[in-house]
């Protein structure tokens, strides 16, 4: 269960229909490779809501608020200011063949096309996870594509499968807010890759749970942690726009407790599902909310980023990997009660 | 008082001895300005400590989460990594003058000087101060600098004269942490001039007091706000790694309720008292902790910006100002109430 | 008389009918402070072809080439992409007056307003000024501005007063090109501050002038040198694509002779005419051309750069100032005959 | 034969003993992959003079002036400041399989690493090459890593086998500096991948060649260009410094004839051999130049570069693709009657 039905109430806005990046019609889907006793990993693909996510472009900024991280792609996007392909989500050893999947499934549906821009950002599994191996292989990128759906799990799947997060199990999380601006209704979502934190720092509404179960067992070597959070919105923004909301992201991950360790890569893209980047060599008319209008928009995007970090701890399932280690669960019943206890649970 | 005195405690750190930017021997002087109805405004100065802080370079780094702001000297700092004046905090159309007066101080110390790059942040005092009057003179910068003492007052003095957080009465805060690396002990500080957020939204040490005050009396107008963070340490970093702590101060702010409102300029500079940066055609020996060993670095940036800001508001006094508006100061009883409340005085 | 009436052409593509930055219809204002044995300076003010430039924004971009500079304003453009504001050249200690007197006549047209983010340029006229005595006032800014015409000198003016380039008297210069883009016509103009560069370094239409005038009288220290920037363009364009006009300027600065030297603040503003940034807090329909249509104000920025360069060069005259030094004209008649023996005047 | 060998002089400094970038004591192989009518790629790999080039760590630093492009392990050197893999080079699909061929030469020799961020720059070679069918195998890294030497062809080889510059054969090119500063000689080396350009715009030592050669047959379809350059320099430089050089590339770029077309994504990577990046909880010593001595490394990387660039067309031979197109060498001959016409062998 997602934090709301838990009863854990982040920020004022609502949460949109599936309270998940879905909202805004992009498509997930997972690969997730378990094998032996040893891989615990796998990959994760978000489809744009565009008739051809391999050849629409749509307006996108990035931020790298700390880049101890492999992302591919983001040069690009930071001088264009758009997406071309659908986006990857993976851990750090995998993420080239990852992205040279992505130019095999864009070569296929793009015969005409010269060069493309595949987008992949990932998180070292390698607690559970033996990620020499590099297990992502071509056709789990192509399985996790071509299973996208508006309907996908979250927690230890596809990308999440190894991850870890406050010494917690990890993985995948979404979330969306629902905005109002000048009358009309928005929706920004965040899906997030976790797999940062010390266990002692995780707070969740306000609420020191981390350190309330600094004694609950699983604890362990601390990896290299890191976070990749993709936010999507309807709201008609341009690149400048979509970096100053991928910013914003670093505001609901420091409300989880992030301290942004040297050796975690937090990285944010965001982009916007409104319409797509036109082309040619004449003037064209695209319409943008300006500045001022943000507000509402910066606080969806802190908001549903500190509860899609939430929900993949509250979904992902406790796992074991390799060299006998274990990650548990998060224990939900637990931190029901530490909520409780610290009024987590009324408060707005 | 500040918030250890009030039984608050943000992070696991212990505070230096003096609990401010006074910890690094930085001294800080501060001119109040209020005259008639209308100007409630000031200067603030942080002196570095080296002999001559017109001319002994310093190494620094200055981080832009919001740039709607109109800090002067952050382009040269961005490219060559260092200070090489004091600091000064003012209001917004202030700023210039203040530059101005710096210059004036430099060039009576440095007749051999041929340029220098002054250093000016600033908020936007307009709720209860006329700025537009520009009421901060060169004599009120030479005063400043001039009564610059490890002792030295926080809240509603100097630059923070007119400023407001949370709709509450902001201005000054600092604090600091002293933590362990390698065996040798470093001390971090933080100096805020707060003038930003909206009253529901501020959280101190994870509980919603603002939400809980949101009828407490003197709501208004919320004017563009800014925060201007200064980060201080004696750990031997470059400008790379001190760009690197700047940035955690990001999450601080982020915990007290920040959500980066587009109107609010939110800056950061750093530097480190450690040593002052060489000159000459020669290679030059520094020493620097690496990358590795700045974890506790970040944790002790991010908590003593935390509890800056709560110390800004925690020492601010009640103001009236312009067009009969007043800012009242956070109602500490009421605020330990709901901290203890919530459970938030027991917590770690 | 410049580049082209002297035969010299520097790139394809024709200029305006001003061959001006006046061909954007921007008014440009200088106020040349010359005074006794050591005060060679002065103020120039760029003023956008809006019927309110300290109120309509322009979508702008800036680009900082070599930070070793204390423009002013920078970050805010930065951050939200547009200008708000008429732009100051001006003396490197002197940019904070003309900042704060940008201020005051802001303040006088817009009573209402609480903020503005005044823009300033500046290069380090020391050689011949004492630019300590900081002799640019307030008035001297109101001159500027309101003196502004779209006919306006160029060379040892304003700002230029007492600026060197490549050991010559160098100072203000402009340029135009007008290309045709999915057939429309579009004018692109510089406007430089020309502050840099050794003798030897000196290309004029890939000739090496300053080798073969390396014994001409007048070679001195080198002081810190720098050049502004200023691009304009009638083509639609956004804040990111103007960042990236602003970054091919350097190409043009290149082949002058620059070579970037350490203390030489190279920094480039460009901002569009075509349209006034739109505010609110609906949807608001914008044209832009595509980056598919941007090569040719690429070229065209980069050649009028290089044709502005040379024009401050071609049009400053022989000034002497501080310490008896004195800045000769560059000698044209000789330039034109070595660009004869180099096959410089026949060239595409 | 290279520039100087033709009398062809850029700049005023000489070069290293090889005039390369193994003047550096850096090592470059070569795998160059001619098959069928349409595929001409290939990987070139630069291997830095350190016992293990996969854990010893470099200070390094990137610049991207057109990103336009898909460098791989940007982001991570732009936060870290340093390398610590060889570099590779190659066409743009193929990027992806030559940063996983990296990762398995670093798993090999590391089996204790967790983690490591491969460097891949690339151009697009589709002129002659079909890059969709990413020829570029992982046992192609590996024979260019094996064969890595400081004896390597420049040219039409490697990854400058299928790549055009100006419309003539592009591809490898590298040439040195060595300067002396406080005492002491520096080197400094360029290495280019060359694949961008018109022809009319192409200049050599300041004379327009491009021109003069625009009816020379071969000129075709302009495909998206593009440059990649690597700056090797046996100075002590943090990576603060390394960028700042890094930026310097351009000028040398700009003297060329380079536009910085939309496509063509221009983007550099620099790295100092003097020593590796400590690491550790402790402080530690390391040297450096200061920023006032770095005026003569600026020259001699904007020198080299532009050499490196003309040295990769002098070198290129005549090469035909697919779609039957062929790349015509330059002719270096008439190259050499046109720079004598302009006088272009004599100058300084």
């Amino acid at each position: 269960m997602k934090a709301p039905e838990l009863g854990i109430k982040i920020g004022r806005y609502e949460h949109g229909k599936r309270n998940s990046i879905a909202d805004l019609g992009v498509r997930v889907g997972h690969s997730t490779i378990i094998e032996g006793d040893d891989i615990r990993t796998g990959v994760t693909v978000l489809v744009p809501p565009v008739a051809n996510p391999f050849r629409e472009r749509l307006f996108a900024g990035v931020y790298t608020f700390n880049g101890f991280s492999k992302p591919i792609g983001f040069i690009q996007v930071e001088e264009l200011g758009y997406i071309e392909t659908p986006i990857a989500l993976t851990s750090t050893l995998n993420g080239y063949r990852v992205a040279d999947a992505l130019i095999s499934l864009w070569a296929e549906e793009n015969p005409e096309g010269i060069s493309v821009n595949p987008l992949v950002m990932e998180c070292n599994d390698g607690y559970l996870n033996d990620n020499k191996k590099r297990a992502v292989k071509e056709e789990h990128v192509f399985e996790a594509f071509k299973s996208a759906s508006l309907d996908f799990e979250e927690g230890s799947v596809g990308a999440g499968t190894g991850m870890s997060a406050f010494e917690f199990k990890g993985g995948i999380g979404s979330s969306s807010r629902v905005v109002e601006i000048g009358g009309e209704e928005y929706t920004v979502a965040s899906l997030v890759l976790s797999n940062f934190g010390k266990r002692e720092d995780l707070v969740i509404a306000g609420v020191p749970i981390g350190w309330e179960l600094r004694d609950y067992p699983g604890r362990g070597l601390s990896m290299r942690g890191s976070i990749s959070i993709v936010i999507a919105t309807d709201a008609p923004l341009n690149s400048r726009q979509l970096t100053r909301l991928a910013r914003r992201a670093i505001l609901g991950l420091a409300r989880t407790g992030s301290y942004g360790h040297n050796g975690s890569g937090d990285i944010v893209l965001a982009f916007s599902t409104a319409q797509t980047v036109p082309s040619g060599k004449e003037v064209q008319s695209v319409g943008f909310l300006p500045d001022d209008a943000l507000n509402r928009l910066f606080i969806a995007v802190a908001d549903s980023t500190e509860e899609a970090i939430i929900n993949s701890l509250l979904q992902a399932k406790t796992m074991s990997g390799r060299n006998g280690r274990t990650r548990y669960a998060l224990p939900v019943e637990k931190v029901l009660e530490i909520l409780e206890k610290y009024g987590g649970l009324e408060r707005a």
